[in-house]
């Protein structure tokens, strides 16, 4: 392990920023410019599994042949040419582009809806210019341009937004940039005193661990877009990992942030804790790049466990797998990862992307409970937990812990392969009190199947528990159906109905996912318009001409 | 236990706020008006610690007489009779008063400068009016009429400001109107599945620890104001709790806010996390007044302890129960308070405040860990811990926890009975990450050594380490000496050095004290000017007069 942290404090408590420790030797593989990640990865479905979609589900035929890169329709960019030297002049030539190729793969994110569009041939929210910054200094100019010259800007991370956060709108600007932050991925500090990191935006999950593992440490911060996602997005879309009973939230870790805006910085956040006023870091996480530009985190670090663990359980119901979980999370808070799924997602056992269906059978709720630390702690935790769930009547899995583990960041690969098969599939989440957690879920699923049977599509919905908390839990919602010809619309109008039952049974209007372009209306109305005011107030002090990410978040 | 909760969730996750489950049966004692908490609880000084004053510091001779409540100087009630009628129209006549007694209790709050000036009969910054509203629709009447008029007001919950919290400033508005909240002390819901509570703001920590312990529950937040300070004031400062370590601060255990604002109302904090936006409860969490006035809070909820063990440790020196808190923070977080005075403090002694002096001897740093649970639980934890702590050089203290517990609250009373002795005594706090420790332990000593010693009164400076976080911790700081004719101007000046010594070393101008009247300038400079300009936008939103705390915070 290396001590090199504090020489970069020359001020003790002040980060300095600009010096690095290190840069990120992995490469960095593209994703698929319309499906999810390695096209290579994407599973073909076996027999058996096209069988069940169409009987379950009345898929007919396959989806329509997807539009080939050159098919698609792309607006010509309409940047004024001044503009576009001035923003080159910042970055070099060498960090701009505005070919079709680069403008198509920073078109929107990877939700349903826009996979759906892209596959349509429909890359019309295209940005004008894509603009690679490789600091701090560079996104502030950059802001600055946009600011004066009335374009807007939108903070391009691992693209890997599944609700609508990348689509900014540009009607009434003079163009829309794409601000990619690939460049900005150095450790710029390490203090192993303070165990904490200051770490650049535009780092992908596996190359921060890679970055930060070979000095004995770890995040802890696995999403299912882990692998392509960036720490940027993290903490502006206040990510949580599939370990946050162990590890904590992504807004958990962040300790500082340093942002970028068009009339200035920002620095938030200056000790582990403070009483110096409202705490202004948690305006920027969750600001979805509405209010800034992260250039820089400064996150807590744990040792990089020694021993992971990951058991398979079944418990007799999703009601008593509630009540397991519920007394997990308040009174023993010893697990890495809680993860419980209904009787419904049980049967399917999505947890084998590569062969959904293909469940350990047997019946019941399928949970996972993993455990990652020091190997004797692990030990006395798992006994611990295990004993505890013994008595609530759960019964081991074998198998079943090590198999989600290694699949845990498939499922949206299987998702491309249901698409192409003629099958509609999306997921949506949502997180509430736990005395909430029964009717939210009833809610949930009878809007779902409510408004996909009006189309003529019954759905199947799965859910699971992917996160607990002493005070409730979050659900997370997989729907399927066979896909109509007007499948966006189809989407539309079952997320419409699903998320008015979210907000009327108390649930908030999402967990992890964020709010972007797409749950804007509902989250308006969660918040209240007060609520909306105070933001507009904060934006329009920092971003005066409305440059960031319009209509994303609030406006 | 009562299983009340969910019958007040008529609709799941939407709080009604109104009707309540209990009222707090246990008497309000008023607070001293001129010193702290109680004033028959007020040690007489040993004639031991007597000498020690004199040979150690130069204390003379007593303090002057102090005014009697007849002769304190109070400026004549300004506030518009119109006004006035509104205002009482609202709360009902009963329930405003203006008399002098009831001016004089609500001038300022209890910083040693608060004393001195109190001391000397100057109550200048008296309210007006004293308005106690028994409910969130009064407290949003009061302050549309506030606004409207342009009348300043201050909440005032406990009076237990030790940084200006409570002097609003008055120039320039039609008067000052002190928004007192005792009446609202009801607890209007209990979800026990949820493990929370609905809490109204002016419950002080003993009346809500009744009302939650009759029924199996606890906050467990004991801060050293807890048996004066209420909930809404533990919340709108960031206040943090002696067993912090355990139970988190009082801004962890916020699950939601409703705040009245002379423009309206906001509720915020739906669920237990959300990624639905910036986390906009931590804008009015440290917002100290300015931004609204908080009416209920949504609290997390334990189980009462069965088990409170408090143990105390001596360590050879700072520097290494520096590190072994350390250790025990980030590598082990079993114990609930831990604590750790430096070399000077051990030999005083704080933790026996009737007897400052008689210490347990022996040299080193002595330290509290303290640990609540059950039983089984708290064995345990303590095993790994003493375990932790001995292989560190630690070595046990007899009964020096159990003393530590219960004097924990006496503290305060110390310091009248040294103000009238001719000493001048304060304290001051910080936070910073564990890398800045060592040097801004130094720094804040140096400072307030070399500026004390220029007016001719060598202070004695004693620290302890009162919170641990695994990045960082606090240094809260007691400083004493000779007793100047100009005492305000003599630790003004104090002040400002350690004040700067502060920011210059990393550290935070406040981790549980608050930002109040006497922080401002240097949370100023914290924080940034863009920062500042952020939260004044949202005021601007919330309070478009300016009429919430002037001078408080950041205005």
């Amino acid at each position: 392990m290396q001590a090199a942290g504090d020489s970069f404090r020359s001020v003790p408590g002040h980060q300095p920023w600009e010096p690095y420790l290190d840069v990120p030797t992995e490469a960095y593989p593209e994703m698929s410019w319309c499906g999810w990640g390695d096209p290579a990865q994407v599973p073909s479905l076996p027999e058996r599994v096209r069988g069940l979609l169409a009987d379950a589900l009345g898929v007919r035929e396959p989806a329509g042949r997807r539009a080939s890169l050159e098919e698609i329709e792309l607006p010509p960019a309409r940047l004024p040419g001044v503009v576009s030297s001035e923003l080159r002049g910042v970055v070099g030539q060498e960090h701009a582009r505005e070919d079709r190729e680069a403008r198509i793969r920073h078109t929107r994110g990877r939700s349903t809806l826009d996979l759906l569009r892209m596959r349509a041939g429909d890359a019309l929210d295209a940005p004008d210019l894509v603009v690679m910054p490789g600091s701090h200094q560079e996104v502030l100019a950059l802001l600055a341009i946009c600011s004066r010259r009335r374009v807007a800007v939108v903070p391009f991370g691992g693209g890997t937004s599944v609700v609508g956060g990348l689509q900014a709108r540009s009607q009434g600007y003079a163009g829309l940039v794409s601000l990619d932050l690939r460049r900005m991925s150095k450790l710029l500090e390490l203090d192993e005193q303070s165990r904490l990191a200051v770490l650049e935006p535009g780092l992908r999950g596996p190359q921060a661990e890679a970055l930060l593992g070979r000095r004995g440490y770890t995040l802890g911060h696995f999403p299912q877009s882990y692998e392509f996602a960036t720490l940027g997005g993290f903490a502006a879309t206040r990510s949580s990992g599939q370990a946050s009973a162990g590890y904590g939230r992504f807004d958990e870790l962040v300790l500082a942030l340093r942002v970028a805006t068009p009339v200035g910085e920002l620095t938030v956040g200056r000790a582990p804790k403070s009483a110096a006023g409202p705490d202004l870091r948690q305006l920027f996480l969750g600001s979805e790049g509405a209010l800034g530009v992260i250039t820089a985190l400064t996150l807590q670090l744990r040792p990089a466990p020694a021993a992971r663990v990951y058991d398979g359980w079944r418990l007799p119901s999703f009601a008593e797998g509630l009540a397991a979980l519920r007394h997990l999370s308040q009174d023993v808070a010893l697990a890495s990862v809680l993860r419980l799924s209904d009787e419904a997602e049980t049967a399917v056992n999505l947890s084998r992307p590569d062969d959904p269906g293909a469940g350990p059978g047997g019946g019941g709720c399928l949970a996972i409970v993993g455990y990652e630390g020091a190997a004797e702690h692990v030990t006395a935790r798992r006994e611990l937990v295990s004993s505890t769930l013994a008595r609530a009547g759960a019964e081991p899995v074998p198998e079943a812990g090590e198999q989600w583990a290694r699949d845990r960041f498939r499922g949206p690969y299987l998702r491309d392969a249901l698409l192409d098969a003629g099958a509609l599939v999306e997921t949506l989440e949502t997180v509430a009190f736990w005395s909430s957690i029964p009717p939210l879920y009833d809610a949930v699923i009878g809007a779902l199947r409510e408004s996909l049977s009006a189309l003529g599509t019954p759905p199947l919905v799965l859910c699971h528990v992917s996160h607990v908390y002493p005070s409730g839990a979050s659900l997370y919602f997989t729907v399927a159906c066979a896909q109509l010809d007007d499948a966006q619309g189809q989407w539309r109008a079952a997320k419409a109905a699903a998320s008015d039952a979210i907000l009327a049974a108390g649930g908030s209007i999402t967990h992890h996912h964020g709010v972007g372009g797409d749950h804007r209306a509902w989250y308006r109305r969660e918040v209240g318009e007060l609520s909306v005011q105070t933001l507009s107030a904060v934006k329009a002090t920092v971003d005066p001409e409305g440059v960031l990410s319009p209509g994303i978040l609030i406006t």
